[in-house]
């Protein structure tokens, strides 16, 4: 009999918060985005919980969004990836640290470097969530006029991958010998000199840093697109993704780990995460109106703005306490559109309650109690939607405690969870092997 | 009557000893360089020693040194600075933490970022050591086939300053209102879009992260040409130096004191500190033996390399059991020679031995009994040598250890040095004034 295939928990920590309203929660920390003593209280918490990974988004430019949003945005100022994961690595002893780094505008030899130490700093937790940065305010802040196009952007991540685990594997790991006697610091035979020659980069190694403690960090992505599930299949060993139900999630899951074992790979040694916003109650009722107290904080502006991207109408001369009038079909998407008019028709909800639902967090979400969240988590375990959840929480610090006192307790229960880490490293929480050095198979 | 001056003392510590034969050193951590724990117990102590900041120089490739010496060498394998200092700033409280980052291979935005994410996350207790990269085998780690000249990396590090700084001002501090009633996170009016377009850089802003809690992290340089002295004077409020003897420190220090004068500031909002290895022992011939006993671990090639170096000369073919023989003038530096063959004679040392002396650590260097060293160092500063020091272990912990235990407190009973913290923040360890917002000049 095959050992039961166990939940695997990331925690979606910047911001502390998806939800736009967040910050202004009763009880909650406004400024816990920001304050160095809140987050390590929060990762500590979700270590105590056992959570695979603090995972950290990034942005490289405050948002580009209307002022009247952005003025309401508990992101605007926030920590960098390798500063603050650096400094979790002293105040936890097991959580992974899972940092976002773009290959767009940043060069191999650094993010090699800055990962490779972190590796070594946290004794084998980090992990490098890859992305491509289209953010037109983002390539402004570099000195690129115009955006990169998508093909471009990916074929460049692809090099700057290939790099940067190439520069990993600079040295075996029996490199360093240290014979005080001889005074031999390391073999230079057991290190390699990379000379990568390709169409964007040019980098000639070795990396000045032992390799990293688990061979390579986790190598983490989240891109949806076709490239990207390619990228993901052929390199990726966790991608968070952005389903919104559990069909899509099996859909996605289907066709990701069908790419993977096409790509010559284990299927077990890519792990699907969809992002999950969760909110927990003593009764579906309390939950629900937790819910809809926070939705009530989003702001009318933003709110309208995010109705009228799904709907890919100006929804603004809508009555806002009326119905969703009906809505002419337009180019815009789809699946946005017709999501938003099921969920109005689903819980019989006026423009303005729709307008903040997605303007809070249209994603994915979990509300309702220990058993009906552990239900439905098991459901997309059990049936393949996912591999596990990157946690989202509704505000902070009582959406986060709430969700490991009573969610994680219930999973444990039902043995989908571990009770306590077994390994030390991040790989070793996944489940995934350590990497082969490719220049010294033997070591 | 004026405050009695007293001495800054920064702790080079990257690598944990200047000297190449450190790791070999009877009872020494062969691995201490690369070994997180030990580098934590070090800053610790230093801590206790009441130290101004631990300090990291930084290299951008494995050092383009031969593979003879390359192999010997305990530099192979280093922290990255801004991981470190991170990691760092959890484990520690008051300590200043001055990393490097060179201007010649990254991007102002990051480094911007990096340095604010690090201030906040250790209370204002960052550094910024300013450099230019000149090193070929980095140039290759970075895509770029030749080195630039110096004016151009000079002039590119100038423009560098200013756009890091001037993202630093991107919020005032009273930005972030975080006002949970009426929703609005921070004042717009309070924020400023640089808009930066200069010969070497086009950067818009604004930084996502607040205001530094210093202001501005302090800014160190160490450069010693007439360019980094021009540099260092307009914009340095910490400056390393390499001068060898307390003549050569006396007459940097007036120059560099009158550039800074000359550029409008106040001559005591730059310290100039000496790089000073510190050999301690009960008595002068015990720190004596221990210095010829560290000496004798340096390998012959790099140390007849050094000493040729030196002197502009091949010494490979003279007697290394012998005296130094005549040297005949060249186009070498005619100070390196002089001081080599001074130092041959006022200490009577062989050819192996003056090589090995140099091969180990050929810079400024105090040896001798807690008292001699404190008589040294007050010399220095009385009599404007320099306002304190940056002080290199020749081998750790032993030496580190006998400085904080042995040396300090001689310094703190002379009045030279403080017995405990009086601020919180690098900037008042130094005594120098937190800037101004150049964008916001009330907040």
């Amino acid at each position: 009999m095959p050992a039961q295939r166990r939940l695997h928990l990331g925690a979606f920590m910047r911001p502390v918060s998806i939800h736009t309203g967040a910050w202004r929660y009763p009880g909650a920390f406004p400024d816990a985005n920001f304050n160095i003593a809140h987050l390590r209280r929060f990762i500590r918490k979700l270590e105590e919980g056992k959570f695979d990974a603090f995972f950290m988004a990034d942005h490289l430019a405050v948002l580009n969004m209307p002022i009247e949003a952005l003025k309401r945005s508990h992101t605007v100022t926030s920590f960098e990836p390798f500063t603050l994961l650096s400094a979790f690595a002293g105040a936890t002893e097991r959580i992974g640290l899972v940092g976002t780094a773009s290959t767009t505008f940043d060069a191999p030899f650094h993010i090699a470097r800055r990962f490779a130490s972190l590796d070594h700093i946290s004794g084998g937790r980090a992990g490098w969530n890859i992305v491509t940065t289209s953010n037109p305010d983002a390539a402004l802040n570099f000195g690129h006029d115009e955006q990169t196009e998508h093909a471009a952007r990916y074929r460049r991540a692809r090099e700057f991958y290939e790099v940067v685990t190439g520069l990993w594997d600079s040295f075996a790991d029996d490199a360093f010998v240290r014979d005080t006697a001889s005074g031999f610091y390391f073999d230079p035979e057991r290190m390699h000199v990379l000379d990568h020659k390709g169409e964007h980069f040019s980098v000639r190694g070795p990396l000045n840093i032992a390799r990293p403690v688990q061979g390579w960090p986790v190598i983490v992505q989240a891109g949806a697109s076709d490239d990207g599930r390619q990228l993901a299949a052929e390199t990726a060993e966790v991608v968070f993704t952005a389903v919104n139900s559990i069909e899509a999630g099996r859909a996605f899951y289907t066709d990701v780990k069908a790419r993977v074992e096409k790509a010559g790979r284990s299927r077990d040694h890519l792990k699907i995460l969809p992002g999950a916003l969760v909110v927990v109650g003593d009764s579906l009722d309390e939950a629900r109106e937790t819910r809809a107290r926070l939705d009530g904080l989003v702001h009318e502006a933003s709110a309208i703005a995010a109705l009228s991207i799904a709907l890919g109408v100006d929804a603004s001369s809508f009555d806002p306490d009326g119905p969703l009038p009906e809505v002419p079909h337009t180019n815009a998407s789809k699946s946005g559109r017709e999501r938003a008019i099921a969920l109005a028709r689903a819980e019989n909800l006026t423009v303005r309650q729709l307008a903040q639902r997605l303007g809070g967090y249209g994603g994915l979400s979990f509300v309702g109690t220990p058993q009906t969240i552990a239900d439905a988590m098991e459901e997309w375990l059990v049936t393949e939607g996912s591999d596990g959840f990157n946690v989202m929480f509704p505000f902070v610090p009582e959406g986060l405690d709430a969700f490991v006192d009573k969610v994680v307790p219930e999973l444990q229960r039902r043995g989908i969870f571990r009770r306590d880490y077994e390994g030390t490293t991040l790989r070793e929480h996944l489940g995934l092997p350590r990497p082969p050095n490719r220049f010294f198979p033997d070591a």
